[in-house]
């Protein structure tokens, strides 16, 4: 048996709070604002990396002026690179963290 | 004569200490930032619009750790929505800020 296995994907896991943009249409994840902020929920997350750090900020703007009215605030972002892959695929892609709070 | 002459671009003057991410190469800003807080300026703010905006997370995110190894501190980010083009063409569009510090 080979020590070498299939590498397990190497995403670390999405903690709650939190979403995850990726390539789906901007209203997909404005929607699942939504209804995360619906359901009793005060704060969210919104993460993206590499070339979806743009939509990430498409949702979080939409999402705060067509849906909230400016009853949503950015409370805090931050930027930070990751290293994903392995071997000789190992590079650097840059992740953003919008920290949402719904007003009271 | 008619009163529809050629719009003027409506791109508001760029302030000093900007720099404006658009579509060259990450190490062209990368250069750029390190020259400007090399001639004795401490700040620093990087501006993008639209897809530029995963750009200008690279930009800084490589200047920060390849160049300044942490001496280069990321003080606040803000996000918005701009107002772009005229008439039928008006359309939003999401704006990122990165203000920058350099460390004593």
């Amino acid at each position: 048996m080979s020590d070498v296995t299939q590498a397990p994907k190497q995403r670390s896991p999405i903690p709650p709070d939190t979403i995850l943009i990726g390539k789906k249409p901007i209203m997909a994840y404005a929607t699942a604002i939504m209804m995360h902020l619906q359901s009793g929920s005060q704060q969210l997350t919104v993460k993206a990396r590499g070339r979806a750090i743009s939509t990430a900020v498409d949702v979080v703007e939409v999402t705060r002026r067509r849906f909230f009215g400016g009853k949503l605030t950015v409370k805090e972002i931050s930027i930070g690179t990751e290293v994903i892959g392995e071997g000789a695929d190992v590079r650097n892609v840059s992740t953003i963290e919008i920290h949402l709070q719904k007003n009271q």
